[in-house]
């Protein structure tokens, strides 16, 4: 099972990437996690598409389609999703397929304050589920108060941070199964 | 009283960017409207902030800060805000001010389908709402199936649509009005 | 597969109640369609369940749970989801278990206007979503001015509506098949 | 200036409620506070209003209008609003007259868990924006894990939310002040 992951911010330090890439080493047995890179999407115009996709486009796209399921981890810019994160949704949801059909995917957000990120998830969830995504309902994890769980290498130092991100993995790869269409 | 129109999509063709213009012969007395390019930002990432603002932005942060009013047309793209809208506004949010405070604005959508984009109007109203700008309740204005209300000009030939933005501008220039700080 | 209808208005001359029950007439070979009453529900207050579950609670509850598939029609109040509606819903996800649960969950939306309810549905997809319901993501079916598409007995006499219930009972079958847990 | 509180929860030891009574205490000198009561309306039926304004609508209808302004406090039920609120909001919003229209009004939530009731908050800002509520901005008070933050008795016995309370109603104050139509 062969997940991958999508990270909202594209701060070098992002404490999202760090925990994604803790994610690569807490997966249950059976799944692998590789991370995508998003920063070299142009932003989405229609005209730039009908003129030809471009290819840092295209790559994300066969990623996406070739994966068994999607993890994304996401600040919250604004109350909502992150323009970089909408970015890559726009673009890949386009024709001439839509590339979150059929796709299970689980969600999780790390924010400096306390709150951590219900309303950038509440976002994904609607819009990813309406592109026909099969998004994880539980467990929710928000990873508020982030800089108290990192170190200063991004390396999580909270047992319970540690302990949410291993349990939702293992949610997500009863949920993988659980979401393949019938034949 | 000065307004700003910011453009959701960045098509060339875009009915957004039409109607936008259209408003601005459609203005009550006493309000211009002028509308910015938010199409050469780069796509938000603070880092880049860090190493020194860019030049669109801090062209688009000057434009809303001299603004009496924003006037926003925007497409619905995925269900939400649209990726190009939602970076100016990522962009436009930050320190060392936030452009939007107390910054009195309007919305409408013009959107192919028959729903009319009341999912990014909403999006939007909370988005921008809790950046404590001001935004104008109703009336709300939802111009769908949009390509029988425009001519291959871009120019409206619908008089209920002309009709509901003409009502909107003059009521946001009463809502423009009513949010001036009170000294 | 039975499949229970909850409709979100009161009202005895409610067109969501009207093409609930044209619904009964639509529904694919193996489906059958029974629909609920939620009008004799008290207030949901948690001292009122805590001394002894209602029996109009029980009653509704036991019929959730003895469906495969819920179908539920509702207007929009107040731009999100009818207090009666929410009410049910507040009421049955209450342990002993939460009635939603793994439940396969239809909707639509029938409105006087033309917008149809797509602020009712989305919240109502989000609720029922993160209660593990699973919501049929598409066909989205809002039935705008409602009034020109039922008689005065409150049957459909607009062909593309009753298409559109069709196509989306149709659908719904499909997905109570496939969210079915795998053994 | 006379504000009416309104509490989300029937529950006669709800935090929200012991939160509302506390702010009596704290409000800002030329404030007073009092408490509605919103237990005995009925479920919202169209059909009942047609027949006659039940009393106890009547009487809150009468008491919004009265106010200067409105503080609600809510806890979050099924990730939304709950439905007595709701029931409350769908009677006052009714004609003959809007309850809601051009009052100034604040929120909180008191929750159990650690997220603090994001979701309630912003679909009331959503519902009550939209019927041309003034709703507050910022500060925004989620006071979560609210066990730890009141006695036995529902008095506040931290801190931290006693200031948070304090700064809401000192920036309500300025907001009532602020949103009085100009003449």
């Amino acid at each position: 099972m062969k997940i991958l992951g999508i990270c909202g911010s594209l701060r070098k330090a992002s404490l999202n990437m760090a925990a994604l890439r803790a994610c690569a080493e807490l997966t249950p047995q059976g799944m692998t996690l590789e991370v995508a890179s998003i920063a070299d999407l142009p932003i989405f115009n229609q005209d730039v598409l009908d003129a030809g996709m471009p290819e840092p486009v295209k790559r994300l796209r066969g990623e996406i389609v070739a994966a068994d399921g999607l993890l994304i981890a996401s600040p919250e810019y604004n109350f909502s999703i992150p323009a970089p994160l909408k970015n890559a949704i726009d673009w890949a949801s386009r024709p001439p397929n839509q590339a979150f059909q059929d796709k299970p995917i689980a969600i999780f957000s790390v924010t400096p304050g306390p709150v951590g990120g219900a309303r950038v998830q509440y976002d994904l969830r609607r819009v990813l589920g309406q592109l026909w995504g099969h998004v994880l309902p539980r467990p929710e994890v928000f990873i508020g108060n982030a800089a108290s769980k990192f170190d200063a290498n991004g390396r999580i130092v909270d047992e319970t941070t540690r302990k949410f991100l291993t349990d939702l993995l293992a949610g997500f790869k009863d949920w993988v199964v659980r979401m393949q269409p019938k034949k």
